[in-house]
């Protein structure tokens, strides 16, 4: 009987990612023998992981419990909510629940993987309701810089939760109804137990700009070029930017052209759905853009960010295959760089500017999400007890705990978790009461986690002095030198200018290998060790660089 | 005589460096036999010049006519200025000629380099002029973020260049006076024939504030947390920064200590010489920090771009060996993030939030180089005929350029060159005549330009998906295979938990090589290469990654 399971479970909420870093986002809610999952995300790699193409959660907690898991519901569908999807569903395949747009672009992902016969998938509308297991999860909307984000109300025997995924208040938006604040307010009048709220913009004070202020910004921008062409650069994921564009192009005469994979991808999903409006038909293809004329056209374009794959990066070095940027043309920035990609944004203006053309930063502060006031306002309609800020870094979680407790919330009763922490909560008090195994899983091209700490320890040592490699054959039993020792290197000096450092170093190497076989040492790992150790001090004294040394020793049966 | 040879020669103006990138400051001005050169500075690496220290420009030009080469002059003490004088000074040894605080700082260099007694120096001061083969130079004050900094007047028989080096306009400075306005004027009223002018701020409008303006800013937040210790990071450069933090130390009754290498070096160099006022005696040793209650100190710190050696950096992920930081200490960022630095300066304010320290960013717009309204000034006291943007990105370049433009000067007149580029002038007509040899030359420890673009494009593919190398050994004029082939992998897969793929890659590479040696292919060259071909093949089908693949064949005599 439910009464009486209230009255011994309690409900556990557990972040699996997504609280040491922006990405990766992902929430169980454990209530007796029913585990819901939030969010499903993937994480772009930090600086120092070379070669590692994105980070996925460890959901060794979900395999563990897998009669558990009832299902995932997914707040919207953008990367750091859906994109660990695939990878994840070779490991636990329960059913998906989420709006219409966040499905069609998760289905694009199982598609490439294959998937989409074997994953179980339920679209669900705003206001309607699911119940898996002891929970019933209903769908509020909200509003983000992609239509159809929710927020989730997670009802529990213990409690109800609220989780706002990303969310802006746009009293205005571009496309569709504003964020249900009613139903909200409805909620927390019934009593709300604890908040997830989104962290992103706790630092700002103020309001959220609605998305259509950055129209008028576009028709002026095509008001005042009308003898250039416009190209715009801009998230693929932000559906609602590319409606404004495709707006304004209306208004001005304009035909409107989407360079870029993933925008193709993400808009095209938008277009088949009917979320792109599109009256005047302006969309045209890349192979029709040559039948108007430069200063009739706008191309709509993936590398706001100065990604070096991305179709404006490659425009802007002249390496796209059909756009060559020229004077006189006129580039929009349409979005603010995100920390860490300045001096790649940076990289680009510098071309585009060596070529003659004009580059422009939208003059918007418009963010997708929510600012010290909309996260207030979220708070004075919910009043949980407890408040958990999610989705930010350190320093925005904290920005929110400070909101939190000027709102009058204990301080005792917020928590700034960190993924693995296991909170425990009743209406009379919360508690972390564990940790379970988390972490980020590397994937690298197909591999997923043969890629860990050691390898890119390796990776980072290579970046940063290259490799010194020592090969020699000893006779098996005997240890009579055959062959080398032979010094190969990569990345550490332009050998052939360095001839008299690499004969040097040849000379040292034959010391230490004489000095081991005529001792009469046998064993390998002794005579590496002698190698590793004269070479890299006498590579350190010379040249102050540490490169890898990688002694390798082969056994010839003569 | 005199008017003879100004009938026959032109001035040339030839940047050897500091155009394509921020840094590596160096122009030579050229009148027949003779030659200047304004700055000797160094740049930071690019992101993607793995493990380099940093970078110097080609003087192969002034090698080549080193006879012709008076003397080096230099406007300020800034690494982007002076660094490479130690580099420089090995293939060119003439006088430097500069103020006293710039002077002081290229000696700290010159003597970690051992080289004091054999390089010439003369100290100037401001309205002073030197002469110089056929040229007079005069040292004109300017306000910038350190002291002494200078614009240069160059007198030519062909006419005047004014350099103004790295400044802004200051009426109110910390220390000394403001700019000398009236002898731009002067100089300008005499005519001037072109102006190489700093565009580094020139996209922003407006007018560049007093450094003074941050004192009141300090003044509030010392007021403001009378009860926390507080740590403020800065650069050290940024001489004038540290003496308002001692005037404000003094007010509110604090001790100051400053940490940080470069921050002791250079604050250091200047108290010793007089240019830092400490009425108070505020400043004491990190020794004598313990000997205060918390409170009633303040720490400056080098590392407010996050760099990761940095004093700041190291308190905040707990690695510093004196300083650790408590819950409570208040850091402030007195500096803006550097385009490229945000996301490791977001880093570290996550990691002193996590600790509980309070994080307050500095609001000032405080820039050492002037905005556009300074820069228009510069130009409407010289009118100079020609104009040539220096300092700073290629977009900030021409943003100087369009200024330039509206206040009248002829487009013709306007030059945005390139490293390398011979600009000849004269009254009459200025125009590119030639390129001569520049570029960067990469440091790297110990090695000066012994790191070339082969051995960064190894480093990076390295860096991206490591090393296998396989070994073999064959017997001499037999090639028999006596040894191998063994295969052995850095940052590739981490091996034990993909014995599959080794077991299968060792299968593969066996197969190549056998077939090979069977069709009795001697030449290396060739077996090499078959290994390489058919193993990338291999790992791009199982794996899609492109790691390095090295094959060594040995020979033995047996």
């Amino acid at each position: 009987m439910k009464s009486k399971e209230n009255s011994i479970e309690k409900l556990k909420i557990i972040p699996l990612g997504g609280l040491e870093q922006i990405g990766m986002n992902m929430t169980a809610f454990e209530y007796g023998d029913s585990i819901v999952v939030v969010d499903c995300g993937l994480a772009f790699p930090e600086d120092d992981m070379l070669g590692v193409d994105f980070v996925i959660p460890d959901v060794t907690y979900l395999v563990e419990n897998y009669s558990k898991v009832k299902g995932f519901v997914i707040t919207h569908g953008h990367e750091d909510h859906i994109g660990a999807i695939p990878y994840v569903f070779k490991k636990i395949n329960v059913p998906i629940y989420t709006l219409k747009l966040t499905m069609a672009l998760i289905e694009k992902k199982l598609e490439e993987h294959d998937m989409l016969k074997t994953v179980k998938r339920k679209v669900v509308k705003f206001g309607q309701s699911i119940n898996l297991g002891s929970f019933r999860i209903e769908f509020i909307k909200t509003n983000h810089s992609i239509q159809d984000a929710a927020a989730l109300a997670i009802y529990s025997p213990a409690g109800t939760v609220v989780h706002t995924g990303d969310f802006k208040v746009d009293y205005t938006p571009v496309y569709g109804d504003a964020i249900d604040l009613q139903r909200f307010a409805e909620i927390g009048k019934k009593g709300v137990l604890a908040l997830l709220c989104d962290s992103t913009n706790a630092e700002r004070p103020g309001f959220t700009m609605s998305e259509r202020t950055v129209g008028a910004t576009f028709d002026r921008i095509f008001s005042e070029h009308t003898k250039s062409r416009l190209i715009i650069a801009t998230f693929a994921s932000n559906v609602d930017r590319v409606q404004q564009i495709i707006n304004s192009a209306n208004k001005y005469k304009r035909k409107v052209c989407l360079e870029g994979r993933s925008m193709i991808n993400v808009i095209g999903t938008a277009i088949d759905l009917g979320y792109i409006d599109d009256p005047g038909k302006t969309l045209i293809t890349m192979d029709e853009l040559n039948n108007f004329p430069p200063e009739k056209t706008v191309l709509v374009t993936t590398g706001s960010q100065g990604e070096s794959m991305a179709a404006l990066s490659r425009m802007a070095a002249n390496l796209h295959k059909k756009v060559k940027i020229m004077p006189g043309d006129v580039i929009v920035f349409s979005s603010h760089p995100i920390p860490g990609n300045e001096k790649a944004v940076s990289n680009v203006i510098n071309e585009l500017s060596e070529i003659g053309a004009e580059v422009i930063f939208q003059d918007t502060h418009v963010s997708g999400h929510a600012c010290q006031e909309d996260i207030k306002l979220m708070y004075a309609l919910l009043q949980p007890k407890y408040a958990i800020p999610v989705h930010g870094e350190r320093r925005h979680m904290q920005a929110q705990a400070l909101l939190a407790e000027s709102l009058g919330i204990r301080k005792e009763n917020i928590f700034i978790l960190h993924s693995g922490d296991v909170l425990e909560m009743s209406e009379e008090k919360a508690k972390i009461i564990g940790k379970i195994q988390t972490g980020g899983i590397l994937v690298d091209g197909l591999g997923v986690g043969d890629v860990g700490n050691i390898v890119i320890r390796d990776r980072q040592h290579l970046a940063e002095d290259g490799i010194i490699i020592v090969v020699m054959t000893l006779e098996q039993h005997s240890n009579r030198l055959l062959a080398g020792p032979d010094i190969v290197s990569r990345g550490f000096v332009y050998v052939r200018e360095s001839t008299d450092l690499m004969e040097e170093t040849n000379r040292v190497v034959l010391e230490a290998v004489e000095k081991c076989l005529n001792k009469n040492i046998t064993d390998w790992g002794k005579i590496k060790s002698e190698i590793k150790d004269t070479l890299s001090d006498f590579v350190w004294k010379r040249t102050q660089r540490r490169p890898m040394i990688l002694p390798i020793i082969m056994e010839a049966e003569v």
